[in-house]
């Protein structure tokens, strides 16, 4: 048995599975790995050496469909057409901002838009933006998102947005939250955080084992990690990541630590040194689903599984009126 | 068609819905009104007087099992005796804080004891102390709560306290929420925000009509209040409402206004005179999914034929491999 939804339509998918462009994470491999399962691989955003390797990579190593993510925020005009004219993405998301002066270049290349949205106002504005796919993302979310839940925005994007295809986008860790995004209206999930713990992930080993580690009620949503590494990141997205002894010193510190210059430059100083004590790792609240680390196509395979097991029992829960 | 979850199997109900009992909204006609409809009705907490009048109207207008929801934090054994004697519940539910000291007096008095938790810790604690039914919480629900979302905090909790039965709470106010509860593994939704736009709802009209025009984009989970009216509330709790211009001067500011009896006397003042820039309107992300203020009733009955209908359509998702 398999799952047809308008994103496998749309891209010949075996599985209605998306792999979460993640800054850094997302890389050639773990991207090819993806869409050779079934899925639809995408690589994360980065500088230009890293979009350079890792675009090769997955170039190389499938024909199936593949995308790349973009931040909206930051992404300039040369960089998503250098990357649509050498490596042509099937598909392209764009995240965080306003995606509308980019989208048209997206489009005229013959890529798929995609845009990934965190409330309602982003809904509206991905629409008139033209995104053919929008991504619904709940805070539960790993990495940098906002505050409303996968459970709420999924269907209300989905009516907003209808008919576009909406795809559901945090604390999906299993078959049974694929399911449920199915049930919710999306046509498929797009997947974060489970991924990391996969052998083709660009993470360190102590990362990995830190998120098969972490329970979800260690995760938090903060701006910590972005003031002392003093980002850029538009003060509207907050970032979920697994508690650590930086975060813990300076949680509801925010105003504090962005003036303390001294404290900032310790921060970067001990992110150089690797200190495990501030590095950040970004992860979601379905962590707790998360127990070993596994080749992709593995996850990807029994997430389908289980997401059909769970349809069929609930479906069975139906009986006729006695 | 119907439903049947070892919720509605325990009960002897037609939909594995039940009425989250919510402190001064969830009175005896709103518990009759979700019970004679086939669900599980609550009655919300408050006190002696609240009780006594609103314990009254439901052992009047059901013979169908009906429940009482307590804040563990709050009540007292007498309370709690004093309501099993008289009124004999069928259920009890032991909300926020330690339920472990009421457990015995529940179960002596052979009602169903369900606790309702926020993490996996009260999880645990949960299960303790004997609970027969546990309802996971996420933040996305109205009213005090907690961090964690209903999209991984069920699964999560279900696979913890198996096999005990888990209800999903937060967020849930169609029958798509109930669809992607029963596939996350629940028995059952406890819903809340939704049932507060129903006609039995102890509620103003203004309150009502706020619910139906708000947006989930404009709750917030916060303290403000309870800081506020200077509540016991422990400090682990926060609660999801509506915004309004009182929160917004105070929003970010929680530990100003705990220094500031002044500002606390004149929102006492403002509440006292029922000023509606400064009253709390709890309510939880899913008010974008309620667009009238309808009988109790017909809100239950859509929400289990919805459900029906969203698990059928994700069903039809399967097809045979080509
Ligand atoms: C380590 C990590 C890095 C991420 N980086 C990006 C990014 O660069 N661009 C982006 O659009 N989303 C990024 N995200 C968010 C994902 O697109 C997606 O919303 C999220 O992973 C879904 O929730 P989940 O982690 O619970 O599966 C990142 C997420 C993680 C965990
Ligand atoms: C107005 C209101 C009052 C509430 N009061 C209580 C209460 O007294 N005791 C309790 O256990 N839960 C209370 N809750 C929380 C509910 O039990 C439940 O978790 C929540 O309503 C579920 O989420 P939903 O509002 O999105 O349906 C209240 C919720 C609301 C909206």
């Amino acid at each position: 048995m398999s799952l047809r939804t308008a994103l496998t339509e749309l891209f010949d998918l075996r599985h209605p599975i998306m792999l979460a462009p993640m800054g850094g994470v997302a890389g050639g491999e773990l991207a090819a790995a993806v869409s050779n399962a079934g899925g639809l691989g995408m690589i994360g955003s980065g500088d230009r050496a890293w979009l350079e390797r890792e675009l090769a990579i997955v170039a190389d190593k499938t024909r199936s469909p593949w995308g790349v993510g973009f931040l909206s925020w930051a992404v300039d005009h040369d960089t998503i057409r250098w990357v649509l004219d050498e490596y042509r993405p099937r598909a392209v998301m764009l995240s965080f901002g306003d995606p509308r002066p980019f989208a048209d270049a997206v489009r005229a290349a013959g890529a798929t838009l995609m845009v990934q949205v965190t409330d309602h106002d982003e809904a509206r504005r991905a629409v008139e933006a033209g995104a053919e796919v929008i991504v619904a993302q709940g805070g539960e979310a790993g990495g940098h998102g906002a505050g409303r839940s996968t459970m709420t925005i999924v269907p209300t994007v989905a009516d907003l947005v209808h008919p576009t295809p909406v795809l559901a986008a945090g604390g999906i860790a299993d078959g049974r939250g694929l399911a449920a995004a199915l049930t919710l209206g999306a046509a498929g999930a797009m997947i974060g955080t489970r991924f990391e713990a996969t052998h083709e992930a660009v993470l360190s080993a102590e990362e990995a084992k830190a998120i098969v580690a972490a329970r979800g009620d260690d995760t938090s949503r903060n701006r910590v990690f972005d003031i002392a590494r003093r980002s850029p990141w538009p003060t509207k997205y907050t970032a979920r990541m697994l508690r650590n002894p930086f975060f813990d010193r300076w949680q509801d510190r925010e105003d504090e630590l962005r003036a303390d210059t001294t404290a900032q430059d310790a921060y970067l100083d001990a992110v150089q040194r690797q200190d495990p004590t501030a590095i950040p790792v970004w992860a979601g609240e379905g962590v707790d689903l998360i127990t070993a680390i596994e080749p992709a196509a593995d996850v990807l395979t029994r997430i389908a599984a289980e997401a059909d097991a769970a349809l069929a029992r609930a479906a069975r829960r139906h009986v006729d009126d006695l």
